[in-house]
């Protein structure tokens, strides 16, 4: 077996230490080589300010994988990618779509990987779900994604603020399974954003879409939810009904239990990452963030009851 | 030279008699056999209610023209592709990408032409701009597109309504004749949109982007101009500025007028969607509508006073 890849890891926020940081150790073919975070270091390994900094410090990295806000990437992106490193990016993948456009182009005239993931389309149900609708005829679909933001987001300002997409970025979970096991492609006809009052970012929404054969897909995301959480997405065909629950680690065909896994979701990513760079291939599938950008292009905006962290 | 393209028009609205109808009268490779549209009906072609009618009753059709407003474009142009008609799309092409995205899918599938137009890059001076740009060093890039709405768009719910696209709806032109003329592609960095109390659309914008190498490019766009109205694009190079005005009618370089001459814009479209027929081709470049979905999925809203027709 070869060397593994020396990786640098930009971030060091919730999502970093609850997963990121564990599943590394799982993954050979990667070894977590030096930390860039603006507000923490870590305990052992060489810990930077930015990953400018990282960069010019540590030249033996090869590869980056970046789980900061999405506001900010685009730039640790470029500099990585310009410094000859294959980048890894947590969802949503950028700001706009534009952006990781042209973070693509770069990372292909550079000749790096450039992986935009999708954690939740490696939950342990969602590959047999494909299966078991590739053949199908969908005859509606329905997504039901309502958790609680104070649980899930304690004091998390970016994801309120312009580009920080709000319960989509939760929903966005949902659309990245949903574009990965119907085997045709959606698109929104019409959608509903209800945004607080002291946020710039939607607190709820509804998204009606459609598939290209034109069966209904509807959507329905909500941050208010107390007690009981629900990530569901339902597919009616033609056979039986294929239902999916807790976001993807469970599968239900007509009715009775099939699949229920425990979560390995980033190891997934982070062993994909290495096959990437291994072949020499990108993943950039923007199918997901561009259903958001088209639900705020074409949704109707109502303000609704102001936030607060503290209720 | 061969029998003319026999042509169907799908809406009868201004757009369609200021220069759908005269446009073709002037491109012989085309003929216009048939009208379609739900308000009005034409003094001397047969009219129909709607696309379906107009595809059942005339089958000689061999191309569908789209000049309705974009909200109810998806399934008219799904009809006439399913019907093995090409298709030309009126700016915007549709009120998503993603769906868009969907018609380019089956236009391929079933071998026709899709043209999503952009008439502003038919403008004078365009080309010349572009090719001067080809080689420069881009330093900045200003638009600047103030016109008064009532004027243009007296009584058109449809642009304030979601999908709308409200003051990106000309905002969109100046869009497509950047993403033309630039050496470069640009994203979006930051978007301000000010939406009126009582519409569902942005009377007013702006927007910062950048290009691939760095450059700011920023955008104003304003519906709330009256006296003089203003369509420019400043870019500033290592040579000389160049600068379009009048929405590409005027090229001036270095401060010099170049080029001035008069609006064949809707006559160059509709020759180049009888040359993409005959080639058997598709041009279908979402970069200004994604520009557009990227800006509401990143700008931060503003409700400001509410626009009434009659101020």
């Amino acid at each position: 077996m070869s060397d593994p890849i020396q990786l640098g890891l930009v971030g060091l926020g919730t999502i970093a230490r609850n997963q990121h940081l564990p599943s590394l150790e799982d993954v050979p073919a990667l070894r977590l080589a030096a930390i860039a975070s603006r507000h923490a270091g870590h305990e052992t390994l060489p810990s930077y300010h930015d990953v400018v900094e990282m960069l010019a410090k540590e030249p033996g990295l090869q590869a980056v994988s970046l789980c900061t806000p999405p506001q900010g990437r685009f730039a640790q992106a470029v500099a990585a990618i310009n410094a000859g490193k294959h980048v890894m990016l947590e969802k949503p993948p950028g700001a706009s779509v534009s952006e990781v456009e042209g973070l693509a182009r770069l990372a292909r005239e550079k000749g790096v990987t450039l992986f935009a993931t999708w954690h939740s389309r490696e939950a342990a149900a969602v590959e047999d779900a494909r299966a078991l609708l590739a053949e199908a005829t969908i005859r509606r679909a329905k997504i039901t994604w309502k958790e609680d933001v104070r649980h899930w987001h304690p004091g998390q300002e970016w994801i309120w603020q312009p580009g920080g997409l709000g319960v989509f970025d939760p929903g966005i979970n949902a659309l990245s399974i949903l574009t990965r096991i119907l085997p045709e492609p959606v698109h929104p006809v019409a959608a509903h954003l209800e945004v607080p009052e002291n946020k710039q970012a939607p607190i709820a929404a509804k998204l009606d879409m459609q598939t290209a054969s034109g069966a209904p897909v509807q959507a329905e995301f909500d941050w208010r939810q107390t007690g009981p959480q629900t990530w569901d997405i339902l597919v009616e065909t033609d056979g039986p009904d294929i239902l999916l629950r807790e976001g993807g680690a469970k599968l239900f065909v007509g009715g009775e239990e099939r699949i229920s896994a425990e979560d390995r979701e980033y190891r997934r990513l982070y062993a994909r990452f290495a096959e990437l760079i291994a072949a020499g291939e990108s993943d950039v599938d923007l199918s997901p963030l561009q259903l958001v950008a088209d639900a705020f292009l074409l949704g109707a905006q109502t303000r609704v009851e102001a936030f607060h962290d503290d209720p």
